[in-house]
C-alpha cells in the first residue's frame, strides 16, 4: 500500500484515487477542534464550506461554528478553538462548521470512498486504524487558503512515520518523504519547530499560545470522526 | 523582501506578484539543461509549453528539443539532458525547447515581470543576482507534473539559505522555511539524500545517473538565462 501527501485542497485531484482513505489535517485548529468535539461527546458534526451555509443551520436550530483567519464570525457561538467545544452544551447535539481551511479540504475530497480526520490530539489511534484497513492512504494538508504549511505537513510526517516503521505502507511520493524528515527535525519540540511557521505568528497575534500547545500534545483524545453522508461521526 | 517557494507551477496564482522576480527551478532536468547550454553558446531558447509548438519550430529550421516523461521525443534531436548541450553545433543557435515540467512552470510564470532559470550548475551567481534586485522573489519549482518534487525544493532551500544568511531576504513562507530545512539536510551529500527521491527512480531507470551527479555539482555553469519577450537570453 501506498501513503502519500498531498500538501493543498487545491491539489487534491491530482491524487485522488477511488479506493484510498482520505486523512484530513488541518492541526491549527479545525480538525484538532473537530476531534476535541466528539471525544467531548458531540453526536454529529456537519462540514460546510461557505459561512452561510453554517448560517442557515443555525437559524434551522442547530449549534453552528464559523471561523475566517482564525478568529469567530460574529453571530456565532463556536469557531474552531477546540476550548469551545470542551462543555456540556455541546454533548450530544449536531453542530455546523465552518472553517477558514479545514472544511475546504473536507469539501475537496468529497469524492473519496472514506474521509477520516487526523490531528496529533488522534494520532495513536488514526495510525492503528489505518493500519489495518490496508488502503492507500492519502494525507491531505488543508494548508493555509490553498498554500503549503508546516503544522499539517509536519503532522502528515508523524502519520508516513508510523505507517512505513511496519513495514506495511511504502512511499513512492517526494511530499511523503519530505513530510517524514520534517517530522523528524520537529519530533522532539513540535513548540519550538513550529515557531517561525506563518500560521503561528499569525495565531500568536490572537494570543492562542493555549490552543497551539494543546493541539500539539499528541492522543489526548483517542476518537476517529469519519465522513458518512454530509455528517462526520464517531467511528 | 520576502523570498517565497512555489512547489508547483499550478499554483502559482496564488503566488504572483506584479514586481516580483520568478526564479524557474527544474533540476532533472530541464533547468539544468538551459544553464549548461547558455555557458555553452547557445545564443537563444525559445521554451514552448506543447511538442507540436517545438516541432513547427523545428520544420522552421530551428534546432529544437523536446522531452517527454525523462526521454527525447522521437523525431528530436535533443531533449533535457545537460549533455546534449555540450558540443559546437548548439554554439550561437536559437533552440525551440518544450519539456515535461521546467517548460510548463515558465509558461505559468508568463505574466510575471521577471523570469529567470536557477540550477545548482549557477546557482552562487544567481544569488549574487537576486541580493542585488532588491525585489521580492518567487522559486517556482516546476515539480513533476503538478506534484511536489523534493530535488527542486532542495534547491530553492539553498537559494533560500544564501538569500537569508545575509539579512536583506525575510521568509513569512512556511514552504520557504521547510525548503530551507531540507536543504540543510540535504546539503552535505545531495546524492545520497535525494537517492528515493520519485525522480531519482524514475531516471535511475533510464540510466541517467551521469545526469544526475552533473546537475547536483554547484556553479560549474556560471550563466543567468532570463525571459526577454518569448527568448530565453543570457543575462
Amino acid at each position: 500500500m501506498n501513503i502519500e501527501v498531498c500538501h493543498t485542497p487545491q491539489a487534491y485531484s491530482l491524487f485522488h484515487k477511488e479506493e484510498a482513505i482520505v486523512v484530513v489535517i488541518d492541526i491549527f485548529r479545525a480538525t484538532s477542534a473537530i476531534v476535541t468535539a466528539f471525544y467531548n461527546g458531540v453526536s454529529k458534526m456537519i462540514p460546510v464550506a461557505t459561512v452561510n451555509e453554517a448560517k442557515e443551520y443555525q437559524n434551522n436550530g442547530y449549534l453552528a461554528a464559523a471561523e475566517r483567519d482564525g478568529e469567530v464570525i460574529e453571530g456565532f457561538e463556536l469557531g474552531n478553538s477546540p476550548f469551545g467545544y470542551m462543555n456540556n452544551k455541546v454533548k450530544g447535539k449536531i453542530i455546523a462548521i465552518s472553517t477558514t481551511n479545514g472544511t475546504q479540504a473536507i469539501e475537496a475530497s468529497r469524492k473519496a470512498s472514506k474521509i477520516v480526520i487526523g490531528s496529533f490530539l488522534n494520532l495513536d489511534v488514526l495510525c492503528e486504524y489505518l493500519m489495518v484497513q490496508k488502503k492507500d492512504v492519502i494525507l491531505l494538508c488543508a494548508g493555509w487558503k490553498n498554500k503549503f504549511n508546516l503544522e499539517d505537513t509536519v503532522f502528515a510526517g508523524a502519520v508516513v512515520e508510523k505507517l512505513t516503521s511496519q513495514g506495511i505502507y511504502q512511499i513512492d511520493c517526494d511530499s511523503a518523504i519530505a513530510a517524514k524528515h520534517l517530522y523528524n527535525l520537529a519530533k522532539n519540540n513540535l513548540f519550538n519547530f513550529l515557531a517561525d511557521s506563518s500560521h503561528r505568528q499569525r495565531l500568536a497575534k490572537l494570543d492562542l499560545e493555549r490552543d497551539i500547545k494543546y493541539c500539539l500534545t499528541p492522543n489526548q483524545c483517542p476518537v476517529i470522526p469519519v465522513m458518512e453522508g454530509k455528517y462526520l461521526v464517531k467511528l
